[in-house]
């Protein structure tokens, strides 16, 4: 059993990790929050307090820390007693975090994978430039890591890895498809970090077709599907984490990730990019003034956590997976669909925090019971998806499936 | 005669203002040309020299300065024996180099209104809240000072004395119609400044009507004109200097400015103004850096001096004035068509910046003449407009009209 969760970052995921850990700390012991920032972490206590979510009693604490500094943060995974690190802070803390866990023991667990800052969409596959070079040193010196536990990457994972044991001897194609048909009332925003959001957008688009790295353009290639719940939507081939590690883990010639966007996020997006305001190189003022636009861009836009209140609609999340069982042509969807209000009314986060933050808690609660507690670095279809998805079951994500018996909930028991 | 002419400014407008100059040095004597930025000054004179623009052989020199410093730009008026100073330089710089001139006794040109960089769109007439505070002062000591001689204001203000003169007994309104139908090529792009273009649009659009000030936004009125060369070409009512001087000094009830947009560039605009990316109030980024965010769009855009070389097509530019004349309606429409390649061809510089730059130069030329050397502070209209639109007649910004005896060349000999 580990015991005594840190939760390093303060944001609208950070956020419904913490009451998520809340509910169950019985099992998951001691609470301590993190960020550079500690007003953020001290808010997020009050809105654990305030709707009750803590479980049994126990220890809820808010800490400044710069996750930069490795020792920093060692220090304070020491003094806490954590044996739990669930990190939903930037993603350029990653590297940090991952090694302040190496040394002192503590299980990893994060939600998106790192990023340099200077630079956007590296080469193929993504986990091989950062994560995965410490692979071995995790194996060795019995470290749990568990990579991109949040809904996409995350859950979706675990639904790659659910069609591929349970229904299909073969498969030839998983197409991830996230849609939010949600409406948050504004005139633009962003769901999560305008930097890392459309840092995903302004370069080449990777994706895993015919056994090889294909790049296009954003919002070159796109799809129509009619979706359980939100219905007919349109969504376009993104770069995306769980491309990198899917095509590596499982025998699938395709790997393609899509994302729903409406027009008027492409006509902002484009007019934006289009200007070189998403460029995260520095430009200097006519004032001389040294400055990176994209910074801007997120400085002008809405807090993402400021939208929770007046958000609503549902998202649906799911893999759509092609492929041959027992010679026959089979297809399934295996998703999720998650409501922005009732997200809010349980956690005071939107669906997109709520979607991202619920798995992370549901992996430290597995690798703190010992199902998933696998002493390396491993991606979520590496491990065993039902005992993952049955506690999603419970804890406010459910698994549906639509094939050819209809469409219905999966449980695992 | 007044002689030795001082410019100020080294943008688009400058060049042209440089070039024209030359093409005159027999009447204006020594030219200078002074800006923050030493380099571009010598660019414009390299740009001068290559053309073989000078009519005699004289003077031409590169000075920095900062007009902001009035002792500064007093002891240049001084240096370089200037008794015309033409000011093309940004618009927050009006006050300054007035207040020099008046020290110096040196006549003052200028071709906008001054503004306040922490300000936008303020109280009507904007001319009482900068420039005619100096009227009084401008007299009593002999100062001429021609305030917004570019080409809007400036020749369309000639064009509306000349309608009010020549052409009617009374006028009931002036519609003074911009339309720039040329393109540079560009996916977007501001002609002039954008930090100064888009200022222009973000607060109230103030206009004359019914003998009073009223305030729409921007977008919010249009009109349709099919218009000589340019064609069918769809307007909207801007907030303009020009509005500011012929409501206090023509007997007009109604005074309105409107300027073309295509659709793809409003799209841009609203984007960027309701992200707020247009505003000129500071922002603070994540990482604590304060910063303008029109500034950084300004960045980012092209240097509108830099569209020159690809820029195709006509711009259309007048005055639809309606009225009486011997008790029958009365409809006329005195405009100019000019053309950004043959611009080019001529100074270097595309067609916006053309018919703002040659006006300027024409009035100095009056001035050092005496036929508008008028020892005080006045707006074009309040001047003899004949000497002035044949004089542009020759120096490439021929006056035509349409009315119902026709579509016509006008001269004034």
């Amino acid at each position: 059993m580990k015991k005594n969760v840190l939760i390093i970052g303060a944001g609208g995921v950070a956020q419904v990790v913490a009451h998520k850990c809340a509910q169950h700390n019985d099992i998951l012991g001691n609470i301590a929050i993190a960020s550079r920032n500690i007003e953020k972490c001290e808010h997020i206590i009050a809105s654990v307090l305030e709707k009750g979510s803590m479980k049994v009693q126990g220890s809820l604490n808010a800490y400044a820390l710069n996750a930069l500094d490795i020792e920093a943060t060692k220090a304070l995974i020491v003094e806490t007693e954590s044996q739990l690190v669930i990190n939903v802070g930037s993603a350029f803390i990653n590297m940090s975090v991952l090694s302040a866990c190496i040394d002192t023991g503590a299980a990893y667990l994060d939600t998106a994978i790192h990023e340099d800052p200077a630079k956007i969409c590296e080469t193929p596959p993504w986990y091989a430039n950062y994560e995965w070079k410490r692979r071995d040193l995790c194996k060795e010196k019995g470290v749990t890591a568990i990579l991109g536990v949040g809904f996409d990457p995350g859950v979706v994972n675990a639904y790659a890895a659910l069609a591929d044991r349970e229904y299909f001897d073969s498969i030839d194609s998983i197409d991830i498809i996230d849609i939010n048909a949600g409406s948050h009332g504004r005139y633009f925003a962003t769901n999560f970090d305008p930097e890392i959001n459309f840092r995903e957008f302004t370069g080449q688009v990777w994706s895993w077709q015919n056994n090889e790295w294909t790049s296009n353009k954003m919002f070159e290639v796109k799809r129509t599907d009619d979706l359980p719940v939100v219905g007919v939507q349109t969504s376009y081939m993104t770069g995306h984490d769980e491309v990198h590690s899917l095509s590596a883990n499982l025998k699938v010639p395709n790997v393609r990730f899509w994302m729903g966007f409406g027009e008027h996020y492409i006509n902002v997006f484009t007019v934006l990019n289009n200007l070189g305001l998403l460029s995260e190189q520095p430009v200097v003022t006519a004032e001389g003034l040294e400055v990176v636009p994209l910074k801007v861009v997120k400085a002008v836009l809405p807090d993402p956590s400021s939208l929770a209140p007046d958000y609503t609609g549902k998202t649906c999340i799911g893999d759509l997976v092609k492929g041959k069982k027992d010679g026959q042509d089979k297809e399934v969807f295996i998703y999720n669909v998650a409501d922005h209000k009732v997200a809010y009314d349980e956690v005071g986060s939107q669906g997109i925090s709520y979607t991202a933050g619920v798995p992370a808690v549901a992996a430290a609660i597995l690798v703190a019971k010992g199902d998933w507690d696998v002493s390396t670095m491993v991606n979520v279809e590496e491990l065993p998806p039902q005992p993952f998805l049955q506690l999603l079951n419970e804890m406010g994500l459910p698994t549906r499936i639509r094939d050819e018996q209809g469409d219905r909930d999966l449980t695992f028991n």
